[in-house]
């Protein structure tokens, strides 16, 4: 028997999926939550239900629903290999496994299924500002499987009445971020002392905290909202002026080479988020401020960087 | 070891798939065609090895693939409730099945993957020439099922090189067409003695006989033609007209009551195939006359229905 607020989400130890479980927990969900390897020692801590499982294995998903039975699933499952995921074929994969658990999920009686997209199944570089309805036009395969992924799920929805929404998330910074990416190549690199080399970082990007996002996944499970919502900020600061508080709180500014790296030809000048949908209809507001944010991350990469609080 | 031009047809008892088989063994392959059921008798009189197996098995669809090993796959499988498939929720099994499928042809060597996809891609009622490139709004759950599951196969061949082409049918009539279409309906009715009820036909539409779809779609295999391809005729008569020269050909035109259904308010006034990719760039371009089409259609339709030559 599925109890009425009992959410499953998977990718529960990622980068973002991490992020939603204090919220769900706060919201009065029972949470359960998965990942392909045992639950890891640094989730927030709260209460919530682990279990490991890969979800690209059809019986080991059957199963796990079979023994969850969640009323609600928070799917931000979606594993790549680190560095070179937008191009992987893995992606399909990803798009099959996400089909078959929402239609599991939803043959069992699950009511409420919240996908996550991305902002890179927009087309990029014509509109500055990123609607729900602006045109699709993905130019990674990853961006195109999302895509492909919401085409699917809001199909089973129209044909099974399941309430379903997809996430756009934008871009992201914050604690537990990968090593190859923007904020978290800057931070660990300022902290080890290390020069780095960045673009000229004049292109505005809307960049969301991580917490803060979790916080607006969880709004948006425990809401009824449906279809496509953008997740971010609904600003676009510079790259630059995020990457320059991210030298300053880690310690050294002079470290970071901006224009070492070369920006693409075609590279858009603004990608930005309308977040009217987020804001009036899941009523989420609520954003960290930057110095903020960025603070919180320097501290978490100061408990990996090896020598950094010397 | 896979052979060069071993064929794989999913679907190949199908109103589509059987029609492929011929043209495919004409231009030089082996060909392999698989169903859910044992081989039916009337296939067409051409040497295919048949496989009986369920693509929405796992197991099933992996065992086909390694026992055939083939290096093309027309996948022209997509099974629904007859009658109320356009709505159903086995579409999002079709889209994951299909995307597991080119998967594993791919990763076991396999060279080119056609999928068949549909006219209900597209948005309807703004064009009235329908493009490969035209804007897709799918109104119903199967027109973006296909959309999902093409997006996923685009990105399948971004990741991996794998020659991809989607083939979109519009209208068909032919042979083994279910009763409950509109040219099995009237024809079987007609043959029948029964009057049936229709609608004023005033809509334009691109109807195609389906041995020459069948023959397209070989066409399309034995190419290195990417990305979505128009499977169509080009032209557009009235339905009415179409529906005449059935009544005609069955022998009984009053027996046809054109609008005594009433036409629904928003119904496109025309839907019609841009077929220059086709022509251009599959060679493709061998139509029957709609009168011989439609007389093979009526022949068939004689052996099917109980008294009808008597």
């Amino acid at each position: 028997m599925s109890a009425d607020r009992r959410v499953l989400v998977t990718g529960g130890a990622g980068f973002v999926g991490r992020q939603t479980l204090a919220p769900l927990v706060a919201r009065g969900f029972e949470v359960h939550a998965t990942g392909r390897r045992p639950q890891p020692g640094d989730l927030p801590d709260v209460p919530i239900v682990w279990h490991e499982a890969d979800l690209l294995d059809d019986a080991a998903r059957r199963r796990l629903l079979a023994e969850v039975e969640p009323s609600h699933l928070l799917h931000g499952a979606w594993h790549l290999e680190s560095g070179k995921g937008t191009a992987s074929p893995l992606n399909v994969d990803w798009i099959a496994a996400s089909l078959y658990l929402a239609r599991s999920f939803e043959g069992g009686g699950g009511r409420r299924f919240v996908g996550v997209g991305s902002c890179f199944e927009y087309e990029h570089g014509v509109q500055r500002v990123l609607t729900e309805t602006s045109p699709r036009r993905p130019s990674t395969v990853y961006g195109q499987a999302k895509l492909a992924c919401y085409e699917g799920l809001d199909a089973l929805s129209r044909a099974t009445g399941l309430s379903m929404a997809w996430a756009r998330l934008f871009y992201l910074y914050g604690p537990h971020e990968d090593r190859l990416r923007l904020v978290g190549d800057i931070t660990s690199s300022v902290l080890e002392g290390r020069e780095v080399a960045t673009q000229d970082g004049m292109a505005r990007r809307d960049y969301m905290y991580v917490e803060d996002a979790g916080a607006a996944l969880a709004a948006l499970v425990d809401s009824e909202v449906s279809g496509p919502v953008n997740v971010s900020t609904g600003e676009a600061p510079t790259v630059r002026s995020l990457v320059e508080a991210v030298g300053r709180a880690a310690g050294d500014e002079t470290l970071i080479k901006f224009g070492a790296r070369q920006t693409p030809a075609n590279d858009p000048p603004e990608i930005r988020a309308d977040v009217t949908r987020l804001r009036a209809e899941v009523g989420w507001f609520d954003l960290t401020p930057t110095e903020k944010g960025i603070a919180r991350t320097v501290d978490w990469w100061r408990t990996q960087v090896v020598g950094a609080t010397g």
